[in-house]
């Protein structure tokens, strides 16, 4: 008898467990067709050198890789592995466009929800094999794609059920003018994104410290931190009174910039015109410059999800346009702008706050076929089949056995409704509906089954 | 610069693959739905010791292994490996029997649709990584459950538009009792059926000389061998006719056995209860005692479907009962019933008889909207919106460029209409339409996008 657990850090799905992951992706999946999005798979296993040294040192440690097989599998050979499994959704998208950039449209906008798995230490949300949900726009330099990107994520977040969404816009350039115009030299700029991006949760005084630290000129940051306290101060004005507060807070920055010199009125360009062009309402967008993130290879527009309500606050996805980054395994360079839901996150929330449709929770069957006795079954069978061709999902209880085990196990898949088929009834052409809810029982005939069951 | 090609065996997924593999998905998982089989997930990723010793020593060769990690992979260690790929889908099913048993209802009847990964060596319509989609019911012997299997899968195989398939359908101790009848002793019978498998192929020639190879007698070989025959003529026969085939067999059969001795009555029973339950079709599904299927796991029924026409014949799918293996993991046996449907190999048939609707080809999106000049994408974005809200799938050109290619892209992603919105139709709060197929162009009012795409 062999251990029946999932390996470390793994999980298997049950039914019910399916059935939400699929109304969830179900739903992403219909947002991003309805903006033409299309979608790509790519294998779970990658060739070793596909992945290597594509995500820092940090990375590379937690690639699972495949060992070697048969003869190529020498006691001698220093790499044990020729193979590994994805790691993300991106790289093999980069592979993807330079294999077959010639079948590939011109602007190719794909959605890609796979697995992709992390040997990292399992921790509470945190697992070994995980879904990625990705969308990419690629080909067009355009705020257009930005613009549509956002647009999607905030439907599909809005036809989930979530309200209490906040996305924070931002945009790399932006940060680097404001960094220079504070007085942060061009050399510390990324020792002071590190920090920046930790304001959230370590507050002025903890960002402050690293500014120094590293180095960072004690007025400098002073003049940066004041024009956040500045922004994120319109921030929580605007919210009680209404005011277009992403206009002011555009406003503030080109003030700090300094509206005579327009060596960055492009970039705020840029910002108004995604605001504009998403359609999204300013109660659910907001322009946030301390917006950092991490990763280092965004070129443009950077964008967040947080959830702002109560004991789920946090980010439930992020992205932003890398222009420099998809033509990795090709020759040219090619612009590219991505956003990535947390999946795994939204399912968490989701399944606290209780927002998945009731009807996912039973939805092993519409009825359940009870058999009355041997002889009989082909009768039950008729009816079931008869029942399922009017759309309805249908549980035929495999054996000839006593009602009350019927029912018993009608309880135990959630079915809502038993069909009972007896000598009576079978005598009758007619059928003993029980709604297993209320245990109230009726003889109805076959015709009005479905209905009865729909009302 | 790297290869950007896929590993060996393993294979992308462009937007079109992925919609026809999600086509037939859809249509299997709509159908073992509506005979409630529940949907289940198992990670890709095993611990080694699940997998190994299960497979046979050919199958242990063609595990993908994964590295152990860190400090775990010691250059001394024997074992390079501790996790594995997923091999199949029952092994893993066996592991979730046992780990949730009582969460898990007293029947419980999954499908699993998954990609499997075999270290094979790549050939034409053989890949590394495939999915396969098996259904199974497991905690009840009763032939209802081979009958709404069988039941299913033939809907399955209709809804997707084949119509030349045929079940062939045998039982285990059906087979066994035939050879004892035969004059083939016991010991004998694992060799004799490993040699009627390739009856198909190799014909009664090349079985005789198996079966004179492993020392089996020759008089016994040529009685099953008339059997066989006899009841292949009944079939070819009542194909014309229209007779009650499966009866006609049945009785050769009953005859063969002897019927005076009724034990294996029951045996006969259950093939004919089979047939009588699961409602197909004779013209669909034949009793083929010379079907005996390679794994030998199986403990009763045992079930096969070809396609027989043309250039396409062979075996799209398979399955049987096996009482005795999905306790492995567990103290219990528990008995079980499962099918295993080719999806690869209905994928590639459906492809070449040009099975897959039409609309498939060309659904990148609905509609394509242009985009005038700067000043106008938002006005297109809005018009985008609103036609999405109506349940078009839009696709806006990312950028403001020339309207030739504009209409260019509009052809490459093949979508059927273009929505111009230039001056004259923003002044006039009207839309140009245009047919890509006919080329035909009209103007029209936003209202009647929606109708004029449709119609």
């Amino acid at each position: 008898m062999s251990n029946a657990n999932p390996a470390r850090g793994m999980r298997d799905f049950l039914p019910t467990d399916v059935r939400r992951r699929e109304y969830v992706i179900g739903i992403i999946k219909q947002v991003y067709e309805s903006y033409g999005f299309e979608p790509l798979e790519t294998p779970a296993v990658e060739n070793l050198e596909t992945l290597t040294g594509k995500y820092g040192e940090e990375g590379s440690q937690l690639i699972f890789k495949i060992l070697k097989r048969g003869e190529k599998l020498s006691a001698n050979d220093k790499e044990l592995a020729d193979l590994a499994l994805r790691y993300d959704l991106t790289v093999p998208l980069a592979r993807v466009v330079a294999n077959y950039r010639n079948d590939l449209p011109k602007f190719f906008k794909r959605y890609q929800i796979q697995p992709v798995w992390r040997a990292d230490r399992p921790a509470r949300g945190r697992f070994r094999e995980f879904f990625q949900c990705d969308v990419d726009a690629i080909g067009s330099k355009s705020v257009i794609i930005e613009a549509e990107i956002l647009s999607a994520a905030s439907e599909i977040l809005q036809r989930l059920g979530f309200e209490d969404f906040e996305i924070r816009l931002n945009h790399r350039e932006l940060l680097r003018a404001l960094l220079d115009k504070a007085g942060i030299s061009e050399s510390q700029h990324n020792d002071a994104l590190v920090a920046i991006d930790k304001l959230d949760k370590i507050g002025r005084e903890g960002v402050s410290k690293e500014f120094a630290q590293r180095g960072i000129d004690d007025e400098a940051g002073n003049n940066l931190f004041d024009l956040f306290e500045r922004i994120s101060r319109i921030g929580a004005e605007i919210k009680k009174d209404g005011f277009n507060i992403n206009g002011e807070i555009l406003a503030e920055l080109t003030g700090f910039l300094d509206s005579l010199n327009n060596e960055w009125d492009d970039v705020l360009d840029q910002l108004k015109d995604i605001l504009n062009l998403s359609g999204i309402d300013d109660s659910h967008i907001i322009i946030d410059p301390t917006l950092a993130r991490g990763l280092s290879y965004y070129t443009g527009a950077i964008m967040e999800i947080v959830l702002t309500g109560g004991d789920f606050a946090g980010s439930i996805g992020g992205g932003g346009r890398y222009d420099e980054l998809i033509g990795m395994f090709g020759k040219e360079q090619i612009p590219a702008c991505g956003f990535s839901l947390g999946l795994e996150r939204i399912i968490v929330v989701m399944t606290e706050r209780n927002m998945f449709p009731a009807d996912l929770q039973n939805a092993s069957a519409d009825v359940l076929v009870t058999i009355w006795n041997e002889d009989s079954a082909g009768e039950s069978l008729k009816l079931a089949n008869d029942l399922r061709s009017k759309g309805l999902r249908v549980l035929v209880y495999p054996e000839a056995d006593k009602l009350g085990k019927q029912f018993k196990y009608a309880s135990q898949v959630n079915a809502p409704f038993v069909c009972v088929l007896g000598e009576t009834e079978l005598a009758e052409n007619k059928v003993t509906l029980k709604n297993m809810q209320s245990g109230a029982q009726e003889t109805v005939s076959r015709e009005d089954i479905v209905k009865k069951i729909q009302s």
